[in-house]
């Protein structure tokens, strides 16, 4: 696909630390496809409601790509989000960022908000689709290594499509940025580099296979060496 | 201080999947007290906004404990959020649940909601405190490792504190759960754990000061070897 640049609305202009702010729509997609959790806001009854979920994200769809999401028919934020601007957030913490002074501590992080009014998959092969997407995303292969829904289930599944249309990306790297009058305080300044691994697969007790080649993958992956530097 | 049940409202009253429901009010800190980072959602012009950012806790500081936040006083959202109904969240992703059918792929995870009206905090000293709360929550001890605020820098920040009284806390532990009739399935199922690490810190390019304790004790806690099993 074409990458159009990201351009910012007014609900996803960036007001502050402007210097942060990515305009290029591969930044957007690189957030969103080294994440494996987004947390998701709806507004019911007019306070908003942030829960953590699972994504998948096929940039083939669509003008600018789109996210998927799932849960239960039943589920409060499932029902009412497709009448609704809904927000999903993906944040990588990188790392704390420990200045002289306790004003310019920061974060290393990438962070991506979607803004968005989802429209609830009703096409049945989207919405395999739009599952397979999810559990791919989390374990590449997986929806191989498993057995796919049945009837019943998607009939319990909603599954929301959001445009990759109206976002914005913001990150920092780096180290510290004191004051220059505090350069010759007696504090330690620098980073503590912060990631995401996975330990070794845990087999169910009730399972006497070998852990698969995907699943052993994608924890060596999760599990990589750490960087050397930013 | 002595703790109050967790005692649900409508808007904390989980509705699906209750027997993750954790109902004393010891589980809502300890996932608080586990966390570095929440997101945050305010409702602006209509539309939820979410956004990642780190926040303290005093347990002893009103009846059910506070959480302070803080930002620029420029900030939308932290304008915006003594006028409303904020919503907090803090994930801990522990793991993905791999299943035999993909309907009941899963995750391990520990996560808190915390809604209420926040205050902002306009008396000097719990201001100070707040923030100290807030930088110590991330890196303990760091408040005695940096400089703190001076008057202009203070005059540039806001610190909102939140009743943790309205709150849910829901987690998911074990393997993965098949039915029945999946049990002979030719898939692999168990579960990839997940957990934060630290690296090794990176000291700044213009600071030649050892890592002092504080910062060595946080990343080695972070860098803890993996639990084996759940």
């Amino acid at each position: 696909m074409t990458t159009t640049p990201l351009s910012p609305t007014p609900r996803t202009r960036l007001r502050r630390s402007k210097e942060r702010a990515a305009t290029d729509r591969q930044a957007l997609y690189d957030v969103l496809q080294a994440g494996m959790f987004c947390h998701f806001a709806v507004v019911l009854d007019g306070d908003p409601l942030v829960l953590p979920t699972a994504y998948g994200v096929d940039l083939d769809r669509g003008p600018d790509g789109t996210l998927y999401l799932h849960g239960s028919v039943a589920a409060r934020s499932v029902v009412a989000a497709p009448e609704q601007t809904i927000c999903v957030t993906v944040t990588h913490v990188d790392g704390l960022v420990l200045a002289r002074s306790a004003f310019h501590h920061s974060v290393n992080y990438r962070s991506a908000v979607v803004l968005g009014t989802p429209r609830l998959v009703t096409d049945p092969d989207e919405k395999l689709h739009g599952l397979t997407v999810i559990v791919d995303h989390l374990v590449p292969g997986r929806s191989h290594g498993s057995r796919g829904p049945n009837k019943k289930e998607l009939a319990k599944t909603s599954v929301l499509a959001l445009d990759l249309t109206e976002a914005s990306v913001k990150t920092r790297t780096g180290g510290a940025n004191d004051d220059p009058e505090d350069l010759d305080l007696p504090y330690w300044t620098g980073v503590v580099p912060l990631r995401v691994v996975a330990d070794e697969p845990i087999t169910n007790d009730d399972c006497d296979l070998l852990v698969p080649a995907h699943v052993r993958t994608r924890a060596n992956q999760l599990g990589a060496p750490a960087a050397t530097g930013w």
